[in-house]
């Protein structure tokens, strides 16, 4: 029987802040798993980073940008991190995505290591849910000129400094004045992040269903200053009104410096991502089970 | 010049707890409103308790019903809960609602009494901003069957009773169980109630766009048990597993007492509610004078 | 070896709800847990209500006030809930008080069953940590007089009815007028009952050497009510400036209904609870567990 | 008549971040407080930032050194900022202060410019109420020796580096372990403190007469780490684990960028800080018009 999916493409965590390199035992866990693929029938071919990194040789090395062009499917084995910062590079092919964890469950990488074989052999013959997330499509303007550009999948950020204080932001909404704010900062994220950094900072989960986003203040000097669920379809602007050394973040990665001045506009990206989940995957399970709810603590 | 509005049906507030009586002076304000209108060309009827409560006679008196299948404007003098009420009831009339307030600014009762004459000219010319509001069907299910039926702006509450301990309630999202919740209640809450009950409990603001409900639990024994926001298009069941004299409001107002077992369910009605805002209305506006934002408060 | 608690009374958990009579396995525990004490050269009494349930002979069955006035230990197996309400009866006799749970572990029953005889051992012989709590001194007052006198050793709540709106009560600290709040209600916790329901309304835990209670607003209308903390030498009074059917509870149990212009009064009370624990017992180890910190969950 | 307090010290608010300069206007109000003191038999110094700034010359010019010497009263015009900075300097000397503000009410800077006389006149002949704040001592511990101390009023805080993640910090109360945090931050309150960047931060106020401090962590990851009130009479360690250009801050102000493994030790300092305010002054009082308790906003 041939497979929906008939070139994949295999994306490991190599991302290790330290040593820059591929985790023990991750190289025998993404051979086995290519294996596994090429007797389902599936071509296979591991993204150029992680070959690099695990020093794989036995399948083609290709680009984010070769992956989105040539594969039917991306296999993420790692964690969410992971899987947002592929998810954002393959966004504008549709490349869908199914997200492998070794031993963590992830908000979007739900597919235990152990439970490969079962869990994978129905969804690579056309059996899974498919879930969409919306992308943001962020940018920063400095007198009037774009000098930062980025796609995000969990959230913007503007943050204060270390060493100074708060920051004063001027929230808009459609080109409408919402208020000047004094914070830590303002998260605006999207319903994939509003289980992430939004959600320490007291913000609502946004179900993926819902077409908007939440700003959730950081520690706002005015109590009455809470989150707000805002329509996807608005453009936000965050003017950073006061604030040395204040910085835009875009996922937590990318990373801008603010001047007095700087516009920080969020939209919503053309782009969504597409993740794969098993057949009868449900959001609230990953939920519930994250959160621990339902396990009696306190 | 004919006024976009024939036939404009005034609607008082008359519901003092304490007299069930006309509040003192509204009638020389309804009166004054109705004498406004009939000059700029209306024909006005009164809303039948509105009459009947302040003794009114010039105008023909009508149920909510009336108005309904009558008038293509309602016209209300009190605060966001008149303007809640009447809302529910001309619902599935489409009639469309303006708000007066008498000193003290509503969310939706957003026009000052003092400026009604430079405010509401150009409205009645057609001169408005429109801003729907969904509303929100709540049933209560007993052994299958329908017990209880209510239509909700603001939000449909799930509470224990006062002589006893927390509530526990299963929720369940499109038949997808989400968790079972020990509280002392939940909030379903409308982006109207959003700004209202829930938002004391921990909740989210959500813009009136948003289709989407937010469920807030209040006081809940798991702390991570944070508020979610649904689509409205999804069907929330909440079952009580277990607390005594629990019941379920919607809208603060109609009340049913529940047995364990019970399930209320929550979807979107087929109706929403049309209020009427003037020319360059905006929700922001409105937010940021009640919650007393840029206020400079410590 | 003398022990250094001569005569000890058993209290177990007999409170049941639904069915009034003591869990299952619960007479093999206790009267396993007699043996033990016997032989550790105890005398042991059953506490009265415990024996009744369990139809226990063979040990003497004394009242609460009996323990107080004969025993130098009270032993309690069940949760926080049965060590709470023997703790309130004992108080004014200082009778020390050690905890055993059945797999749950309580925030002050700690030892587990399991580990009885190697925990209970050396603490019989005056190898402990005590850990004081103090009570608070409840009052309801109606017209000058009291009408409602109980102890308290989580928290005083005032609460509004079920099927009524908000309550507005005013706030006292030694006869300074602090705000008059519209909420749900109002907890006065102390630093016990500051990880109960005090901790799931949003306030703070206060370490149990922390000499104040917190106030704790349940869903506040007024955002910038937040939890605030009290020397427990102030006399603190909630009065009920308006809401139907409200209520005053103490410890969630025994109950007072409420009238408008009743004032509740709270006060340190002259007695204080003595907690007995292991050696190396310490509050954080106990709290971390309770509240699954350092588990990893998102 | 002889004024209680014989040698008053002037200080203004001369830091403006922008122009190093005293605010246009200051030198005439500080002229008629001095010309006011003289009047009533008081001795004036002018701190020596003041007069430097403002150009006096006809008062001596003191250190704050020589003012906690010689004089025995400080009189602070400005804001809290002021108020807490000259504080710090002065605890050792326990010299008393007292504040007037331009307009915008501060916590501890509460007396209006405009009521100087009739308010301050009882004050310098003993008519007052006292309230003492008790100061935190801070420490920077690397490999065991200290590599910064400072005191602090408000807070010592722990903070993430501004292009980083989420700091982790190891939490130890007098030796103790308490938990592992991976949050934005970690702030250590006074009473004082409790209610500027901590209450932002989720925590809750102290009332000053509680001796305690309160651990509000910023954005924590775990929805459980909530804040905690400590006694004042326990040693707070907060060691670094891990996360990049992390910094410890002391009231804000004084920074020390932090290595990994530093531990930040907080104690009570053996000074505290007594502010003077009106007879009949209630810090209630200043709370609520601070946070607008009881102006009806929504």
């Amino acid at each position: 029987m041939t497979p929906s999916f008939h070139h994949v493409a295999l994306i490991g965590k190599y991302h290790h802040a330290e040593t820059g390199t591929v985790a023990p035992g991750s190289r025998e866990v993404l051979e086995h798993i290519a294996a596994f693929l090429v007797g389902q029938g599936c071509r296979v071919s591991m993204e150029m980073q992680t070959a690099d990194n695990g020093g794989f040789s036995g399948h083609a090395a290709l680009t984010p940008q070769e992956i989105g062009e040539q594969c039917d499917l991306g296999l993420v084995v790692g964690g969410d991190g992971t899987m947002l910062s592929i998810g954002r590079k393959l966004a504008r092919f549709s490349t869908p995505l199914i997200g492998i964890n070794q031993g963590r469950l992830g908000f979007v990488t739900d597919i235990p290591l152990e439970e490969l074989k079962t869990t994978l052999t129905p969804m690579l013959h056309g059996e899974f849910e498919e879930d969409r997330r919306q992308l943001m499509h962020g940018q920063v303007l400095r007198n009037g000129e774009c000098v930062f550009d980025a796609l995000a999948m969990n959230d913007v950020v503007v943050n204060r400094g270390a060493t100074s204080g708060m920051v004063e932001l001027r929230v808009e909404v459609d080109g409408h004045f919402v208020a000047n704010q004094r914070a830590d900062g303002l998260i605006v994220a999207s319903p994939t992040g509003s289980t992430a950094y939004a959600l320490s900072a007291g913000g609502p989960m946004l179900h993926p269903s819902i077409p908007g986003w939440v700003l959730v203040p950081i520690a706002p000097h005015t109590l009455s200053n809470r989150p707000i669920v805002l329509s996807d379809s608005a453009e936000i602007a965050i003017e950073l009104v006061n604030g040395r050394d204040a910085s835009a973040s875009f996922d937590m990665q990318s990373l801008a410096a603010l001047h007095k001045g700087d516009r920080i506009l969020v939209r919503r990206s053309e782009y969504c991502v597409r993740f794969l989940h098993p057949r009868g995957w449900n959001y609230f399970d990953t939920l519930r089970r994250k959160l621990r709810w339902n396990e009696g603590g306190s």
